[in-house]
This record gives C-alpha cells, structure tokens and sequence, in this order.
C-alpha cells in the first residue's frame, strides 16, 4: 500500500491522498449497514479520540476476494505457469481477469465454471454455500478453441498468457464445458440480432468451449497508459472511504463525458443523503474502462474531461472520489445494471443511481431502442442479492433556458426546457459548436471539441479513429 | 365435491374413487415435511384412532391460490362480466387460464404484470412481499393487440371470454404494459431461431400489450373431450394423495408414451422410497394436456395407452394416480423443466423425476438439440424457489437383449443394450411393426398403432392427422 500511497498523492482526484493507515482498526472487517432507513454503525476504540468510523456495506460473500498472489510466492507461481498449458488471453479477457482479480464479481474466485454460468444465465445469481443468494448477472467466463482444449488435456491447471506469451495468471482446478453461444447471447442480451458490439468483439468468433477455474493473478494488473492510478480496487476504493469517514456512498456508473445535468443530479443525491441524516456522504464517480464501442468517448479523453470538471469546481474534489471501473461493457440494458450495481458494492457503495435506459443501446438492426427505457430500473429493483442496495431513480435534467442552466425538468412548464441528447452533444463538439452556455463547463467541453478534432474524417464519410481506444 | 366423487369412481386409473371425505381434519392445512432426511409430521386427534395424517408439501407462497368463482357470486360476476370490454382468448390463453384457476401456479393471482413479467424473464423467479422466493419460469401472460386496448380504454377491468363470445372470467386491476417478443423469446427460450413451436402458435402474431391483473374464472374450466374426469386441480389432487395417505409423492411429467423403461424406472423410484424409510410413496403420473407440437402423440390417444399400462400391471394402480396436467407445453427445456416441477410442488408432490433433455427439442434451424441434454437437471438444481423439491435424475434405461426387458443401462457391457428413441419407436408403429418383446406392453403398443392407422397419409407423402389433438 506503500507504494499505491505515493501514486495517489499525485492524483488530483482524490483531494485527501491515501496513506497507509495505522489505526489498529484498518483491517477489521466492515459493519453492515442495513437500508434503507439509516442504521449506521458507530465503533469505537483504536481509532483515536472522537473518531468515528462509518461501517461500509460488506462485499458480497462477506469477504471481498482477492486472487493476486502475494509477493513473497510470486517468483514461485511463476515458475509453475512456465510449466503449465497455455491459453492466450484477449484484451477483453484480460479485463475480465483484472476485475476478477480485485474482487469486483465476490465471491467469484475465478472464472465461472458450469454451474455458475447456467447460474447466472438463467437467475442472474449465484446461490452460495450457506444458502445465500449473491446477484452476478453478466457471464465472466474464458473461451478456449478445440485446439487448446486438445492441448491442455487431462491438466488440472492451465497458465494464462498475455499476448507477449508471458504467463500472468494460474487457473488451477479447472473444468472445461461447452459454450453454447447462441444462447449465451439470447439469454444475456435478449436478442441474437447481428450487430451487439460485445458479441461481435468477444463472442462470435471465440472458441466452442469454456475454461473455469480458480484463478491466482501472478501480479497486480496493470495498463501502462498513465491511467492505472485511477484505477483503485474495490479494497483500496474501501480504504479511501473509509480515511474519509464517509457514512454513505452513491456511485455514478458512466461512459460519457459528465454535464452539468448529471452534476446537479450528484450534487442534489448528496443533498438529499444529507437531509436523510447522513453526515458525509461520498460520491464514487466511476467510469467505466473496459471495452466500448467504437463511437463511445475513448478512456483517456473522458478522464481529461472528468477532471476538468472536477477542477472547474462542479463537482466538490472533497466530496467525490473518481476512480476507473475495469469492466468491459456489455450494453445489456437490464441484465448488466445488475452486474455494474452488484460491483459497486463490493467496493463499499450503499446507494446505487440509475438512470433511463442503463446499459442500452440502439437495437443493432430494427429502428428502436433495444430495452424498453424504463426496465433498466424495474429489474435493478427486483434483482435478487441486491436487496441490500439503495437504488436511486434517476431524475430527469434538461436545459432550463428561463435560467439558462441545467435543472431538473418541470413537467408544468415543458417549453421551457431543451433536451441535450448525447448524439446532439457528440454532433455539436465535432462541429465545433458550443452548447449553451451552462450545459457543461467549458474546460471539459474544450476536451471533448479536443477530442472530435483528434479524429481525422476519412474518405467514406466516416470518422476515423486516430486516438488509441 | 361430491359430483367429482361421483366422476372419478368411473376412473379406472384411481383404484380409491375420491369421496368426500367426512374426517374433521380435511380442512386442515397440509404439514410441510422436510427432504431429502425424513421428517414425517403424524398428526394426532380429530382423524380417529390409529389414523395417520401424512402432510404432504405446502404450495409456493403457503397457500394454493385458487381463482374460481364461489357458485353463490357466480350469477352476479356474469352480469358483472357483460358489461365489461372484453377480450377474447385463445385456445392456448384458455389453457393458461385454466391452470392459473386451479392454482398450479401458486402463489400468482392471474395474467402477469409486468414486475411479475420481468422477475420471470430475468430471474426465473419471483419475490413475494415477506421477502420470499418462489419459482416461476415461464411467462404466464397474455397478449391484447392495439385495438382491444384501445378499447379497453381507462376501464380497470375487462372480461375474458371464450370463442363462443361467452365472458370466462374477469381480469380485475388490469395493467397494460409492452410485449417485447423478441426479447421473451430470447430470454425464455435461449434461441431467437424461426420454427420454435409454441413461439410461432402462441407469440408471433399475437398483440403487442400485454396485459396483466387479478383472474375471477366464472366456472371450472371443462374441455368436454371425454378427459375433463382425468383433469384433477392441485387441490383435487391433495385430496386424494392425502386420502391415501402418501408419505410422500413422485411426479413423472410425461408427454410422451409410457414404455416398460419409463416404467422400470418408477417402480425403481418407489423402491428407493421405500428404502429410504417412507411406508406409501406415491407415482403421480402426470401426462401434460394442454398444446403439444404436431408430431406430439394427441393427448387422447397416450391417455389411452397409459389407462392399458395400468391395466396390463406394469404400473401398480394402487401406488398411481394418473392426472393432466393442463399446461400448454413451451418446449423450452431448462426453463420450462421448472415450470414443470414447481406446478408438481403446488399438487403435492415433494419429489420430482427428471430425465435426459427434459422439455426440450431439436434445434428448429440447426442440426443439433436445442438444449444441452444436462442442463435441465442442473438448472432444475440449482433453480431458486425449488430448494424444497427433492429432485431424482433419471437413470437411464434400455432393452437389454440378454434378459429380453427393458432394464437399466450397465456401462460394463453396453453391446448388450438397445437404446429405442422416441423417433425409432414412432416409426416402428406407424409402420405397424413390433418393437423388441418387453420394450412396452402389448395393449399399450396396440393404441400406438392404432394411433398411427388413424392418420392418413397425405398426397404429400407427410401423414395428415385426422384425429382431432
């Protein structure tokens, strides 16, 4: 943690950076606190005079699971995998890994053999143990070829490789089934039309069979894009806020750049956790990393554009925590809002906002949206092992050009207000165009004016992508 | 009651007509008894001396909801009915609402709505309001098109009726919501694929709402085919199971012949009951009555050749009850096998058999089952609101030439067995040949032929049914 310590003090995210504590409570486990009326759970002793440590809601499973191995067996593990069948990873792969790794899909330890795909296929949880049902709603699982499956043969144990051939991880006790793809798709998405970007990058044209097994990641994952110290797990995010005492944590799930609709929506949820008695409600503004589409905002310039807003003071630095979430995207409407809710409370998120149509997208062939817009949240409701969470409905922000700023939309009044869909929004930064005066702030609108620039329009018409993804 | 006691003592299949029973204790609720360990609940007093009161499983949600008009209020709901926009169901709309009426669906109160709809596609269960889970996999809805909803209008109630033109029910504290067949097709069956049987009779042209609310069935349901006296209600059946005192009760759903190896394999069951410590497990031979495909045996015709396997003694009468099911079939395997047993759970049954693909089929475009042939089993294990259900996989059986019978398949010398499929036994008695002595009883093979005699090949050179289904 020594080291993550210094990585975050130059974060300027994160306004109080995280040092290692040296409360004796530090690695006491988390008190629950049950919602939605307020229970908070006060502990005393250890943590100096007055202090007063909020319990965060515990992981999924009780315990957040972690499967990097600890540095002093590393250079063993090593030595293992070299000696292991192979299996090359995707980049998506890989991003399922890192999440694996860090606990965000607790209590899984690996990825999904059998028992737990049909699992999360059809009930969209996992039933544990002891009787208790965990939500897991998105398939985290491995794809192998025939190829491969004729080379591992009867091994227990398969070493993961990066696509430099290097060994990154250990799956041991493994079981290999088949992957029936067309209902993978019919059951996650709830449709098999052509054109789901996910299925298209990580389906279609993966292997016939699955690989499960518990996994032991042979080093903490890392990118090399100079954003991987924004990329916090779900421990170290749990650290930070508990160094800040919050006592409520909202998270933002987002993959667009943030406006000045979505930021009075987090500063009005802050208000509201105040006036329900909350004393320091964080904001956990958690976009999400892995795999988009192709004309989603790349990574890097919604960061820049996260942190001019931060730094234009439209969000409170003090009171909002920005962190990467590693996940690839699924755009699975309703099915994956249970997976981005259920993540978040393994990081220590109690209240959960959700918007219109999460997770969606356009339906890839017919001229409609692919859910129903309002689904999102009904399932999110219903979702079993979510019961602990506090779904917040999102309220409706639009432009309100009596006082020329965002405000949340009043139904009596509507031709007062305009709405700023994301295409306009894309439309207007490629043209170069300004929004009106008030929808985001401009430093972060000149990343996004930044960024269409960035990308050469090529001779079809179409806009080429020159910036990394 | 007493008209049914007066119908059933015709039955062959029940060896004990039902007759009202004049036990104090048979208003009692049933006492639930635990499983797999042997809990037996013995209830004293009431039932007279040495009487044994076997408690048979609760219904989902504690209570068998039964929805049938009581005959005093029956007059005045039909006047009520006729004055309501109405809705006119289909044959298989009819079948949905006749199983609702009788509560094989328990604790579901009429047509889903659509917090109901969602849970089913998502969850495949539901959570009731004391925070419990029961099962409900299939949709049970039903679809209006857009002018039936235009002219529903703001009524909050509307009539059901039949295609007489004569009201069948009321729908009560209606909600209309969107039917998103793709997305139900994909979600329930796991393939959007052309040719799925029950999508192209019962979804495909139907409207675009759904609507949902609470059932008032004017009148038991009848069909008037000659069967309804074999069409025992959940509650119906209790009484009888409790009449002969079962300790506990085995369900075999079946939509297809019985032959000696079904057979084989429920006297096995019983045995094992028996070893188990129970002193009077009873078979509930329970063939499904509502639609089946085209190349389906027709309902009459396998009843009538499970009434000649009773007769013949392969299966014992006094240990057999032999009822319909009313459900329609959805022939979506993994999902519809837990439709299946939780329909099973609310008639008293406490174990479930469960076989090699059970509610599956080819796949309507591929070369290649629709369902992986495990998946069933497991899914129906793990599969939330069925922890109760004690579920028996299938052993399988085949014709094993050394002894002449059908007997359970012994891995060590396999060249002794014949395995005769579904389709290599339709085609031996359509073409009025003789399957292997001890492959199914005589008199139960006879109808099969008969069966096939009774269809009259087409010009076409594809047998035409003249047989009403």
């Amino acid at each position: 943690m020594a080291s993550m310590a210094a990585v975050l003090s130059k974060t300027p995210f994160l306004s109080q950076p995280l040092t290692k504590s040296s409360s004796p409570n530090s690695d006491l486990p988390f008190a629950a606190v049950s919602f939605p009326s307020k229970s908070l759970r006060r502990r005393g002793g250890g943590g100096g005079v007055g202090s007063v440590r909020a319990g965060l809601i515990a992981p999924d499973g009780g315990k957040l699971v972690e499967l990097i191995v600890e540095e002093p067996k590393r250079r063993e593990k090593k030595h293992e995998a070299a000696e292991l069948p192979r299996v090359e990873l995707t980049a998506i792969d890989l991003q399922w890994m890192h999440v694996l790794s860090e606990g965000w899909a607790s209590p899984l330890g690996g990825f999904m053999r059998e028992s737990e795909f049909l699992q999360t296929l059809h009930f969209n949880s996992l039933r544990l143990d002891d009787g208790s049902v965990v939500n897991m709603s998105v398939p985290i699982v491995l794809a192998i070829d025939d190829e491969q499956k004729a080379l591992i043969g009867d091994s227990k144990r398969v070493a993961l490789v990066g696509s430099d051939g290097n060994p990154v991880a250990i799956l041991t006790d493994i079981e290999i089934y088949k992957h029936p793809k067309e209902e993978r798709i019919a059951r996650t998405w709830g449709t098999t039309a052509p054109g789901l970007p996910y299925v298209q990058e990580a389906i279609t044209n993966a292997g016939n069979w699955l690989i499960g097994g518990d996994l032991e990641v042979l080093e903490p994952v890392k990118y090399n894009d100079g954003l991987d110290r924004f990329r916090l797990s779900p421990a170290e995010l749990r650290k930070e806020l508990e160094k800040r005492n919050a006592d409520a944590v909202f998270a933002f799930q987002l993959r667009n750049p943030v406006h000045n609709g979505h930021a009075l929506l987090m500063t009005d949820t802050r208000r509201r956790l105040l006036e329900m008695g909350y004393k320091n409600p964080i904001l956990l503004l958690h976009p999400l990393g892995g795999f988009t589409k192709a004309d989603d905002v790349p990574l890097d310039w919604r960061m820049k554009q996260h942190e001019k807003v931060l730094e234009d003071g439209v969000l409170d630095p003090e009171t909002t925590v920005v962190s990467i979430f590693p996940s690839p995207m699924h755009y699975a409407g309703p099915t994956e809002v249970q997976w981005h809710a259920k993540a978040r409370i393994n990081a220590g998120a109690n209240f959960y906002i959700v918007g219109r149509d999460p997770a969606g997208m356009g339906h890839p062939v017919e001229k409609r949206d692919l859910y129903d817009a309002d689904h999102g949240k009904k399932v999110l409701s219903m979702a079993p092992g979510l019961e602990r969470l506090n779904i917040l409905p999102f309220k409706v922000a639009a432009y309100d050009k009596t006082q020329g700023k965002m405000a949340f939309f009043d139904p009596s009044r509507p031709q007062d207000f305009l709405f700023i869909s994301g295409t306009k929004m894309r439309t207007l930064a490629k043209n170069n165009e300004n929004p009106p005066d008030g929808f985001m702030c401009p430093g972060g609108w000149k990343v996004l004016v930044d960024y269409y620039e960035s990308l050469t329009p090529a001779g079809n018409g179409r806009l080429q992508e020159v910036v990394p993804v």
